[in-house]
């Protein structure tokens, strides 16, 4: 059979991101066959991101040893993101990701999935919406531990702008979707922090845990090779 | 000469609101002419919304006793809003005006004028935006004494989601149209604040001060109304 | 099992709001622990919003006693709210919640069951849109005996403004989702509302019932504060 | 020198309306060659819209038989409307402009002095918006005495909607751009007039007062056709 | 059982227009009730809007004489408009319905029935849109020969704009949400119709065929009543 | 000096088309400075678009044998195109402007210029707007014998669909701004056009008339390399 | 039994371009039906655009000689192109359709299949997006060799531009609803080909392949005849 | 005279961002004295943003010592950023600022003193927009020697989408309002770079140079603090 799509298969030698398999639309059995083709001939890590439950189901028994963001036994509902190949874990800087709700967790899956799979250690804080702004504020210091914040949130997407006012890390701010009637899909969410009064923030486009994840990676990326020159 | 605006005289009586002139596009003579109808015929407060220098200046040598707000001296620039008869001031409930910034502030004088016109106690808290929220946070208790806010605020517009997590108060929340770029002209503040996940922050229209006010007064209106029914 | 969602209990001794369990997506057996989880562990009312046919069915098997709102008999079809455990029954200020037509019926229920769950009187009047004014005009007494009018309304929205020149409560207007074409799901209604020429309007966002009642319980708390200051 | 604009000259005889000369952006010089031309070569009426004061003073001292609408003796500023040749005044069918405020006064002045040049009688009732329930509901058997409705609102654009459900005849709802914040420039009214729950009611683009007077003569010469060949 | 919806009885008699009866999401059984009560209790005729094929089948069983339009037999698909009750054939003017494309037929259809119940006579030309001008152009006598026009169109809405510059009547436009990608659902052929260049063309708000024939009728009715005026 | 901007001066001898310099913004001893540069660097025309009348008034005071677009005699008021250099004319493909209006002139002016410098025949017939239908049929044949359709229009933007229908032509639409209310600054025209009905319309940005001429060189190139390779 | 709609049989003789029968909502008899009737009465090829699988199978059972685009061998899921009946292969300009990825390719095949249908040679290069490069840079001389470029992209849209700035060809750039979140249902795409800084690009509504392909048809046909009367 | 504007002074210690003072529609005289204040209170540096040629001259007459971004001598025209008072240059990572055009040096200009006042080394690319490809590819080397990447561009804003393909930086994206007509002030180069296909793009709102420098400096710091860390 012939070659359907050409996989950026040195995507990650050339500019240290993985390319992952968007599971949406894809049959079963052709997230396998593609996810295969990577393994063979790719020299990255192998992720499959948004797979609905029949998708992750087969993606498991194919491949035993894959695993599942945001863990399922802990979110048993949801688009998931697997993971088939991983890089072995950097002693690198570390993200946090951080939620205003439970509704956001697909998204914050994709993201942990993303920096599990190409090795970044990451930490998952969620439900700390600014509704309940204690809850925030006492994991400020934890949160300040890590290099870099990955920051989620829908409705009107304050969180970022929280916590641009109060911790100096790098924070990419991901609208989510989640909300109703005014919260538009997601777009009040990014245009709130495309306006953020707090200085700093960057912002990625709705629901893209993966992007986040990448501009991640590309920051810690940045930071490892600063960190070599400097001690050389 | 012919009358040329039909004013709602009796709507002070009928619904215990003022009827404000609105500035733009009008002559000063004009003004001038609106107000003095106003002062004779109608039993309630008289007032003129949005003026510029010019205006300004001509109802104030017109009307020596008019106040100005926000106050002239300490914000010389800017639209102001000139109240040449107001109502005795009510041992009633009293409002507090919250803002997120500096540029906010016209519009803050707008709701502050309204409500000084109706008799009504206000206090100004400006600049404790979200940026910097120990600004915010150190004014709690001082927000909390008062019987409703108005927060202002512009950009991502979240100053009323904060607050509204931490105070029982009814909130009013007012958008405003500074900032750029992403900022749409408040209409980025505006879909915010109706897609807050603080629950109950009831939202005006963009630069409303005036009808903000009002909201306020509504509400002041309802607690004497309730008050002087359960004292009775 | 682990804890997935980290409920916000204390927030009705913070604030005096209720958190309410928002039933999209939620299988049935996550709902009824949710609710259990809550009323063993807070103070305050328990309530479940936006539940469908089949969640309202498995709430009312395991909470036998749980009211359910709209009134199912009046109206089997669409989406309910349900409260598992409410307050006393406050004799404090009253809320009223008139709708534009039948359709907003869901939103009405929505408000209604969140006022109840939280111990305050209201009353319900539909069906008197602005097509046929003369049904909203015979109700207008009615209406103005309440402290607080949520006023719903889809397609024009122009319901709120037509009462914000007869009456002198405080008005609640909230945007409903019903309508077609040119109604772009609510958001007509909205701007509508946001843009309104009677003074004093404060808006909610598009079908945001459930936070509309509590814009009205942080009005009743505040007219019971004054009222209680006033009286000592 | 050579033709610029190619005008539509044949356009009252062959649909019954009037070709007119939109002034923004055309010099003094230019408007009056313009009119020259027209009331050389056509059958039709001759108007200017939108003339700003030095335009009209420029008309008017070359045309001094020319009428001005809005008239400039009660409403000195704005744009104005200036017939300088009409069709003799015809004993059809009647129509009246009634506007929500004031400021919507050079849109009805520009459908007011369109139909004057067209010999069809009119009638400008102003100020009668909706926050003053109470001004409408004094005028509509007046109204109702009228065979079209030309209704022309700003903000929320809610007139033609309460018209609707009280009179039977033709309603044209023209938005009007004034206004400020939330009413987007004409956006939120034209919305609101398309959404309307009152039933059919036709809407005009923004600001459109000659279109709006155009298809007001589309329907007055339908009645008069129709007239005629009942009678005949 | 009580009764759910105050359904407007006397609308007929007050403004000349008809109640109708909004299918989508009603029950069967409920429909037929509410048809019941609206054939014991006013004087207006009987017509549900909208009805998906099981509704169609349901009130057909109940109703053997109700009409159905479009005619089921030549557009056997789609939504349909069902008349249960119609007023007497008047001798007054008549009404055309003319529509770019075959995919517009439901809107079609609305208006047709709803003019149908009103005892108006009218006329379905279909499938002359712009894209073959030779088409439209060879029906403008006939179009011309009825007293007001109804045009219908999707995508980019331009066949009223045409008709604009050829016929006399009274047009008003409907834009329907057929098409796909840029015609956004309906809201391209809108906002064109709304910016039309040709003068005195009326719009409607989306797919809003009933509103078009209330519009219509308004329209008759004040042909009507001039004629009768003329002729005493 | 240093220079300011990297003009990219060998795209004419790359892709075929040159590189324009836009005139605002510019000081005019800037524009001056830049024409000198393009002149004797490149192998391309040089030409200048949207000049206001002080830079036309510098550029033909220092290149007196420029030539201006559109054509100053006729039409005195508005921004211009100016060429300095041109290259030979080609006995290739020509090209017809058509526009809607006269309001469409600029845009059609710097199509116009464009056309001219890249030395490829163009001939522009104006005021042909399809509100009076009749001045656009008859010449259809006229619009026949050209290679390529520039069709311009404002408001509606109709004028290219009811070409579509009619001509075999390769037809570049291009939204104008022109227009007032509901024509969105050319957005309406714009939507209006991307969702023609008739069969092949491709469309530029808002305005770019520049661009269209570009579009329209790509497509004389292309007939003539496949001319010349048909021939040899 | 009546005819339903009215096709444009000659369409193919007055400018050139087919009649394409669109599939979405019609049943397999009435697809079949019409594929019959513009088999026998017209001179044009004969095709059905987004035909589902079913749709697909019963023309297919029908017309065994159908043949089917995009190649269902290679893509054997998605919307096809349906093709009954074809003109005969010219030998005239080529064609290339570029994608940027390979979710594009339902748009591609219907482009393809209508270029087909009407025998003009084209081929088809696929996943060349500017994420990586590489990929597309090295096709560049290919793509230089067609006479005429569709350029397909979704997501942010930036292959047109590329392009534009690679290759002297005509570019028709197809904005296509792939994508998510901020790509906004291929809207992001198409305001990006309009404002592209690449000059001369033409933009089609979004998805529409049929329209791009008609548009190459009119370049196509453009040539041949300025090829003809060049070389006579 | 009272303190109007309370200064975040502690901003740069608390997060590492200076506090920039927004020149639009202050007084001369009052930035200098918000300079003044700063200067004297803060540890952090002091910088003006927009300021305009008055407000320039007046800042460099009371600060001869301040430095002025863009090169004044380079870029004469436009806004510019002052700095007044800098942090010593660290030996810390460095970023480039890449430009499409020469009209986003404004906004570049923003950056570039928001890095010098914080002591952070960066260098300026412009001019290399997508259009001529070339100019581009030939500074990847050098872009790639960089830590951190700012990307300005205007109209379709393709070039971070480009660069996020070739480059493993971090890359801020920043969309500016250069461009007319389809670029939409900023909102198609913003929702292009939000929709990006290249992964790791991170954005910043329309315009904001400043915003993208404080983004940029919490991603130095994060690279110091790592790399401290790891070498101790």
């Amino acid at each position: 059979m012939e070659d359907i799509a050409e996989l950026d298969h040195d995507r990650f030698d050339r500019i240290g991101l993985p390319e992952a398999i968007f599971a949406p639309g894809k049959s079963e059995a052709h997230l396998v066959q593609l996810c295969n083709e990577m393994m063979q001939s790719g020299s990255g890590p192998v992720l499959v991101t948004r797979a609905d439950p029949n998708q992750v189901k087969a993606l498991k028994a194919y491949f035993p040893n894959s695993q599942i963001f945001p863990d399922p036994i802990v979110f048993p509902d949801g688009l998931k993101t697997v993971v088939m190949m991983r890089k072995v874990v950097s002693k690198g800087p570390k993200v946090v990701i951080v939620t205003g709700g439970t509704t956001d967790i697909d998204v914050a899956g994709e993201a942990e999935g993303t920096l599990f799979a190409c090795g970044i250690e990451s930490e998952l804080i969620i439900d700390v919406g600014i509704a309940g702004l204690h809850r925030l504020l006492g994991k400020i210091d934890l949160i300040s531990s890590f290099d870099v914040v990955l920051a989620l949130a829908g409705m009107e997407g304050a969180l970022p702008s929280i916590l641009g006012g109060l911790v100096r890390t790098p924070i990419l701010a991901v609208p989510t979707s989640r909300g109703y009637g005014a919260s538009a899909n997601g777009t009040t969410a990014m245009m709130s922090m495309l306006a953020s009064c707090a200085p700093g923030i960057a912002v990625m486009g709705i629901d893209n845990g993966f992007g986040a994840a990448c501009s991640a990676i590309r920051i810690v990326n940045a930071a490892l090779s600063f960190s070599n020159r400097a001690s050389s």
